[in-house]
């Protein structure tokens, strides 16, 4: 099957609870896991909620990362959206189940955007305007 | 099942071509679509790759909304995660579909993040920091 775009579900599960109260740690723990995954950083915005939670996104070359916590359930979801080849999502994703120190990780992969094209053809990379 | 955050999965084949290249008008689409859902705006960062291409995000009291486009191929994967009750996708939906001239649309919904708690309890608003 030839597709554009990967998606990657990584629901963590029983998450150290400090972590996941913190926005500025989180954002570094996301772009450490961008960085590790081979992508390219272009933006990222960051939101503590009320009472609490953080909410962010990483926008990449790639397309973009999310992550959402819930300090109170000790659980976050995190998506990555990447398009190419080559992006090292296992590496991003061990980082990340130590980095919210979760002792129930669970990561799915799906593809999205089916074309007539071949594999080679559809993989290149954008560049940052 | 109880369930912290829904996940709606758009692909839009066969788009208008020129709208998957302009990101201004690809975010007053994707804000539009917030809005109709019923969603609380927080920050937005939408970015146009060369040669082409626009990646966005939207994050909302209720998690994010995501849009890339493939103008070469007619393309747009539009992601929403939300969370809470009450979000009327479907209408969000239709919008998009509309707004991106797709003649063939594709929806999925997917639950994440399930805890031991009534849904209740798990549904609740979170306030803008």
């Amino acid at each position: 099957m030839y597709s554009l775009l990967d998606l990657v579900l990584i629901d963590l599960y029983e998450c150290d609870h400090e972590t996941l109260l913190d926005a500025e740690m989180i954002k570094e723990g996301m772009l450490t896991a961008a960085g590790l995954m081979g992508a390219e950083v272009v933006a990222n915005c960051f939101h503590t909620f009320k009472p609490w939670g953080v909410s962010g996104t990483v926008t990449i070359a790639e397309s973009h990362l999310a992550v959402h916590t819930w300090p109170e359930y000790n659980f976050a979801a995190v998506t990555f959206e990447t398009c190419g080849q080559g992006m090292d999502h296992r590496k991003a994703y061990r980082h990340l189940v130590e980095f919210f120190g979760s002792k129930n990780p669970k990561i799915t992969l799906q593809k999205r955007g089916f074309m007539d094209a071949p594999q080679g053809e559809l993989a290149y990379k954008q560049v940052v305007g």
